[in-house]
């Protein structure tokens, strides 16, 4: 081919959907668009309704996502000035799970003038929490019966997965749940919309719906002995059809064409989740190399040649993140979030005033003045749990945890002592994988936080001994869904056969390269000591204070 | 007598000395000045010199103690308008061990030209740090003599104390331990001045230099294993005399007369300590009502019949609180300096911008929010060791721990927290009085915590399951040292024979008392056993993290 080809990743999130023009040869990002969605994250009432939803609820509103389409994609054009000819295919990825119930001809239930009001006919985001109790209750049947699915899983399936999501509309709303033709991911329903074509994709089915490529779902003894109305849920709900990542779902439609401004009948690949997208836009298709999506939390992806169980992975799943591979998933709850929280929190008038005075924001001047320290000379060390721990403990009740405070600690002192603790959480992982022979030589990070905090990128490195490299993109999500699109049109379409082959070509790393100081590394492997001891005391049940400090205060709330 | 008659207390402190002239007959606080020491505390450089002192010191000029006399003394006289005719006596009380090498007439050798440039030469006050390593080999020497009187002080010598900083002495500066003729304490050399009497008090004695009513000393094998030196130091440098408190030092002299415009001849009592003689101030002369003294620090002052060992102690005094009874001191180092820590540390501008707004300041602010919490509902439980542990653990290396912090936590949660923490401290000191048979029914505070923070006081009552009562004076030291300048007077010139008299018709209690809620006792009792659960894993050597992350910094810091 002689002119430059094209493919658009959109990238679905929590709050708005982001679009990026790539060029198929080169991997440049020519354009970006970002829509927010117009109803959000529902979690107060429905829209155009006063009635209070239940606790613990986030949904969201199909059209939003339509709308991402039809405002995104003409942007990116036409900010590109790019020929809609020489675009070849678009791919997209979401949050998960994030699912809906839809009839026959793929319509979203709370589409629906007859189910319209009722909030089970919504999509559940992956956020919305209201399944817990049954996702306790599946736990348990599931630890009962030996299933022996459930330590692939970390040993516990989520409240935010499908099947808890599934049977909390069965208890709360049978008729929505009868109603439902079927159950699909957001992440495979945008492909339908695209498309015509339902094909699920083999990550989501993987990592949310306890999906395996060899043994398939849990059996129907297991789903009946959860709740009978449950034993055929997947011949009667979803689909026994799973489909690997890079493979081609269709061809967009002519309705769709005609929505976005693109071509009818270019290549769409099915659906793809944000977090595992990214391993290949981080250059990651072989094992060894960790990548970590950093951001607000920090989502933990390896592959590996075989199936090994790992203590307190959120999954491991064949062809889950790259074909032929075993993609292991690992998470850390509380990275962003936890910096964000301090500086809110936390630091005083004076940190912030000196801040504006020079130009800076907050963050940026606790890094100036943490940077100034070496390992070990604030004399604190905490627990990274201040939003639970997902990995390796898999443990929401876990709460944060500081010591070695003294009257001359200063804001910088605990804000470094914070970005330490997530650096070993890391290693835990790391050293999880380690143990269970699942090899991590480099670690390869993206996401929001990488760009922002050099010291952060070199306390990893220097935790956790490995060299860090940082992803070229800044928006992994969406590059990694431009290139599973040209996967999708092939190489005869002017795109690529093999996800390897488009990772070669149009991913790539940025130039700098966080090396471990031996010096650093030494006195962390001290710290990281500390950190492991406390760890294990406290969340492997030697001292469970601080599930017997969540349980007063709910307690005591509930009495109020 | 006919007319109103008045003593005058002059309380020194670490960075002024205040005076206040009292009505003998009603406790009435007529008339208060306040001095500020001219050299104040003496910690860079000798006044007049450029030379750096040594790490750790904290030195002050004799010369300043008596400025405050020439200063307060006329100050509250001019202010109450109360004839010098009408003072009966005057009483003083200081910080201790706060020491100084005097020559045979009594002058302080930094008095005398040739011992000026020698920072050994000066007044060593309470805070001089700089003996420890004499504290340290002192309490190893006791240790292995097992020494019978190191149970009483919790086994542990503080570097604060006399014969460490004597020790200090000899082996920095031996020619100016050979050219003091004694060793005083400054509680004991302003009596000096005032009488012309040198005797010698048994608080300062029993509490800072190893003095037992019945014992004696420490034997002069004791002293000469630590050095052969100091075998005959107690002979040599003190005095084997020793007067009860109350006890009539001597007659103000014609000097001093002039100096402060009283009456020469007035009744002058035998030095005190500010914290000793609070108890007192606070209605307190019998056991079973714990004092309080809540500042920066907070000092615990109970008394018994007998004497018990009770652990981490400061110590056990016969008379050396009130005659007759056994004082015991205990002590959290860290109370109001912890809340100040945190508000000038860790509180956000938006807290300080409301409490601006609403014309308070950010301590009552946060003291609003927290109030509206009930026990238990932040989750959160702190260990209150940012200054170490002086009860009952005796461990200057133990430092601060918060456990349960989520993104949820506020501000006010965690200054409610500390606050709850340094109570539980309390109730740990009083469950070891408890445990040894030494009775606490109720608590008095006093000091400058207890009248500005309300939420305080009855969290302390409800963790203590104690009521708390207030002095009434705000000024415990002075006040205390006035009601013992009536002593010494004597009922014949207008005072009272016994102090318990004094305390009978002087001392008052503030009208209000906070008692402890049954529910929220219930509650704080949960959380105590976590607090103690906590408290005797990092405190007594399960997890001596605190310690390693110390060393580890002294280590960073040292090689930087």
């Amino acid at each position: 081919m002689s002119k430059e080809k094209y493919t658009i990743g959109v990238d679905y999130g929590t709050e708005s959907g982001r679009a990026v023009l790539v060029d198929v040869a080169t991997g440049e990002e020519v354009a970006t668009a970002v829509h927010p969605y117009g109803d959000g994250v529902i979690d107060e009432h429905l829209p155009g309704s006063d009635e209070p939803l239940p606790p613990d609820f986030a949904l969201q509103n199909p059209q939003d996502y339509i709308e991402v389409l039809k405002e995104t994609v003409p942007a990116v054009l036409r900010e590109s000035g790019v020929d809609a000819e020489d675009v070849i295919g678009i791919g997209t990825d979401f949050t998960a799970c994030t699912m809906l119930p839809i009839d026959k001809a793929g319509t979203p239930l709370c589409m629906k003038a007859e189910w319209r009001d009722n909030p089970y006919a919504w999509i559940k985001i992956w956020k919305h929490h209201a399944a817990q109790p049954e996702a306790n209750q599946l736990n348990e049947v599931a630890r009962q019966r030996d299933e022996a699915w459930l330590g692939l899983y970390g040993g516990k399936i989520s409240s935010e997965w499908l099947f808890p999501k599934i049977w909390e509309t069965l208890n709360k709303a049978p008729a929505v749940f009868g109603a439902a033709d079927r159950y699909i991911e957001a992440a495979d329903w945008i492909v339908l919309q695209l498309t015509g074509e339902e094909k699920r994709n083999s990550c989501t089915a993987g990592y949310k719906a306890i999906w395996n490529k060899q043994k398939g779902y849990p059996s129907g003894d297991f789903f009946a002995a959860l709740d009978p109305r449950l034993r055929n849920v997947v011949d009667e709900k979803l689909s026994r059809r799973i489909y690997p990542l890079g493979d081609r779902a269709g061809s967009l439609t002519k309705e769709m064409a005609a929505l976005t401004g693109l071509r009818p009948g270019i290549a769409v690949p099915v659906g793809n989740v944000d977090a595992h997208v990214a391993v290949p836009a981080s250059t990651v298709v072989e094992p060894g190399r960790l990548v970590a999506i950093m951001g607000t939390s920090t989502c933990i992806m390896v592959l590996g040649e075989e199936e090994r169980v790992v203590e307190g992975m959120c999954g491991v799943v064949e062809d889950g993140i790259i074909p032929g591979f075993f993609g292991y998933e690992a998470g850390q709850s509380c990275v962003g979030d936890h910096f964000a929280w301090f500086v809110e929190t936390c630091v005083p008038p004076a940190y912030h005033d000196e801040a504006e005075r020079r130009g800076l924001n907050a963050h940026q001047l606790l890094e100036e003045k943490a940077s100034q320290q070496k390992p070990g000379e604030h004399g604190l060390v905490a627990l990274d749990w201040w939003n639970g721990n997902r990995s390796i403990l898999v443990d929401v009740d876990l709460t944060g945890l500081l010591i070695g405070a003294t009257l001359a600690t200063k804001p910088e002192d605990i804000y470094r002592a914070l970005i330490e603790a997530t650096a070993y959480g890391t290693r835990v992982i790391i050293e999880a994988f380690d143990n269970s022979g699942v090899a991590v030589d480099e670690i390869v990070a993206c996401g929001g936080l990488p760009g922002r905090n050099k010291l952060l990128m070199q306390i990893y490195a220097d935790v956790t001994g490995r060299e860090l490299k940082v992803a070229g993109t800044e928006q992994s999500g969406a590059f990694g869904s431009a290139m599973f699109a040209a996967v999708a049109a092939g190489q005869m379409a002017g795109g690529y056969d093999t996800i390897f082959e488009a990772t070669k070509k149009m991913a790539r790393l940025k130039d700098v390269v966080y090396k471990p100081h031996p010096a650093c590394k030494a006195i962390y492997d001290q710290l990281y000591a500390e950190y492991l001891k406390l760890h294990d005391h406290f969340g492997r049940g030697t001292n469970d204070v601080m599930k017997r400090l969540k349980a007063l205060k709910q307690q005591v709330l509930a009495g109020s």
